[in-house]
């Protein structure tokens, strides 16, 4: 069967068997399926959607595109995490070396931001000297060294999920259900921790924008990890507004060891609380006591003490003071008294990437010192004139003045308190 | 507004303005949208279909994409014809001389044969010396010389469809309605007769399977070339079998000469002077009269003066005893007694493709001496043994046997007489 019968009976709603799937993603893979053919395809999957099957069928066909690291077979306890993507969301930065410092090492993929978020791979890059593993014998090499591994999402993972990737981002089909769960899952397979905790964000400024697609979501990714035989959990977590109170890359560095030193932004720690007692109940550890054990973690400064081994064991100078500091700060102020009602995290996030904290484009510069701080939260009382964020600048020359004035309309400021939305919306795929 | 907000907008099925698609067209005429991104936008298109607003601005974008001819500013008079693609469908050749035998001037823009059906321009490629027109000048000149004009599909006509349709081609985009719409009526309309007769197939031989389907297509046809000022009038006729008994180019030629001759195939005969009275009801006369007119200049041999004048007019050779003829005859035997119930058209197609006589892909060499005749039709009692068709071998080796053995099977012989479909099935576009 020729490709364009194939495309057509996508096209026209039919299941897609294993073999069909296969020849669009090896076609993907070696290039012998041309782009525009690719795209036809991606629009039909876009707006047809695609079965469980066909879903399992797509993220391990483009799961066996590259390398498999097989990370589980070395290392059976290593448990990864996962976060669809939101604003100041640094918890992998915590998440890393707490669970690891209660004995459950930690294997991360993380890859560079683009558009309105940051990446993990800037964030680390912001500490000098950190250099994420190259390869699987670097990458098990340090999870044995220090308990954690951040690898850099390399050519040889799911070079399928890149082709695609590039494609669906000129195409319009970046936001399909199957396509978005074999993109994430394909690279986690390749990597292949045996335990996976997700964070599913849910909001205005996620790409889920309701409980019910946050939902499937979770559900679909849950269930994909499961029939390729990892334990996994999910979270469904609010983007109401930035998660923690820090914007950029060395901004959310110093985010991150505030909680590890036991304070810091609460609903940072409380969300990286959450998702570290998936991953120690994924490790057989009871969910109270594995709570309990975590915060004494934070507290003691043990956490604290994991974070500078590992940094030291990626290269990098686990000293805050080496980190990149903003030449100036310029204030967003409050045009009128009230309540917080809402903050436009994505709004924020793209003022961030103007001053420099991300990039707007494949192959953008970003500067580690720029980012901004959240001052004001949702429910906060707030007066007129009050600053309700912090613009950090770095190198890059900016308009400053209507930055600020941006950042401070991001602010939804009424007369009553709201209603205030739970920082954890449900779990996916507990067991039972 | 960049494309890939455009495109996505189709996807979610939003309604396209008409800057929206003229972008769209502007993009693949000039190169400026990559061909991902157009097969992206085909496939939406494909898939959510196209309001008849935006079918218009599709039409009317393509048409812009090139050259205009205005054939109607010249030639007020002159008439069209369309046939949305049949198998052994002549008509063209006899309705151009005999409608301008009745003194209504013939304007038609021929095209390659591809796939199952054989194109105009290659029957009379098989006419020694027969030239097309190149350009609008020669066209018109040819008009005033004989009252008959075939064209060439050139590149100045209409170049975003000739982008498109490549494109469609290999991304299962084919089977749209709006966007066979835009192809057929661009170059219709970009040409610019004043007055349009189209013959919309219908049958397991054609794109458009059934009657409801059929009548789809033909209003969007009659609708578009309305809002663009053209007279038209459609017929919706069956491909239930072959229409005339011959395939292949030179085959046709003389099929085409046996109804000038006031005699030949009574479905070809029939489905032309159908046509026939159209065009000259656009033009003014009383629908029985032109009946009568035009069989007559079947019967006295005008219509075949005209074909000659027409045939010198173009540089070709009016003598049938220069036609291509087959190096041997092979027939088609039937397997069993009984009577016909169908002939599965578009298999003939391939089997007259298959002996030469058609394109299997762009830039195959087509040889005029190869072709079919069928000799049973739907409702013929035949007896076992007795030929049902009869294959023409051309210049190409080919598996006689084998072929001959599938013109066969494609004859379905039951033992009751079938019920029998109306040649023209419905008309579209009558006024009032």
């Amino acid at each position: 069967m020729n490709f364009v019968e194939i495309i057509a009976r996508k096209r026209d709603g039919f299941e897609l068997d294993a073999a069909e799937i296969a020849a669009f993603v090896r076609g993907a893979t070696d290039g012998s399926i041309g782009d525009e053919q690719l795209a036809a395809m991606l629009m039909a999957i876009c707006i047809r959607g695609a079965s469980p099957a066909e879903t399992q069928h797509l993220v391990e066909s483009m799961r066996d595109s590259g390398a498999r690291w097989r990370v589980g077979d070395e290392a059976p306890e290593a448990v990864d995490k996962h976060s669809t993507g939101g604003v100041g969301d640094t918890v992998s930065l915590v998440f890393a070396p707490l669970v690891a410092a209660c004995g459950v090492p930690v294997m991360m993929m993380a890859g560079a931001g683009l558009g309105h978020t940051q990446g993990t791979l800037d964030k680390l890059a912001a500490i000098p000297g950190f250099r994420t593993a190259a390869g699987r014998d670097e990458a098990l090499a340090r999870l044995r060294a220090c308990g954690v591994s951040f690898a850099a999402q390399s050519r040889e993972i799911a070079p399928a999920d890149k082709k695609l990737y590039l494609l669906r981002d000129v195409t319009g089909t970046v936001p399909s259900l199957p396509l978005i769960v074999a993109s994430i899952m394909s690279k986690k397979l390749a990597v292949g921790a045996a335990r996976l905790v997700l964070d599913v964000k849910c909001g205005p400024g996620a790409f889920c924008k309701t409980p019910v697609a946050a939902d499937a979501l979770a559900r679909a990714l849950v269930d994909v990890a499961r029939r390729a035989g990892v334990e996994v959990r999910a979270l469904i977590t609010a983007m109401d507004q930035p998660l923690g109170h820090r914007l950029g890359c060395a901004c959310e560095v110093r985010a991150a060891l505030e909680v590890l030193r036991g304070r810091g932004d609460p609903r940072l720690r409380e969300l990286t609380l959450e998702l570290a007692v998936d991953a120690l109940a994924l490790a057989g550890r009871p969910r109270p006591a594995a709570r309990v054990e975590l915060e004494r973690r934070l507290g003691d400064g043990s956490a604290l003490a994991r974070y500078r081994s590992m940094v030291s064991a990626h290269g990098g100078d686990p000293d805050e003071s080496k980190l990149a500091t903003p030449r100036q700060s310029i204030p967003a102020l409050a045009p009128r008294g009230g309540f917080v009602e809402a903050v436009a995290a994505e709004e924020l996030g793209w003022i961030a990437v103007a001053l420099g904290a991300g990039r707007r484009w494949q192959g953008d510069a970003v500067d580690a010192a720029a980012g901004l701080e959240v001052l004001a939260r949702v429910g906060d009382r707030v007066e007129a004139g009050a600053p309700l964020a912090t613009l950090e600048l770095g190198h890059r020359e900016v308009e400053a003045g209507t930055l600020a004035a941006r950042a401070a309309a991001a602010f939804v400021i009424g007369d009553e308190p709201p209603s205030r939305m739970p920082l954890v919306l449900a779990r996916v795929g507990e067991p039972g």
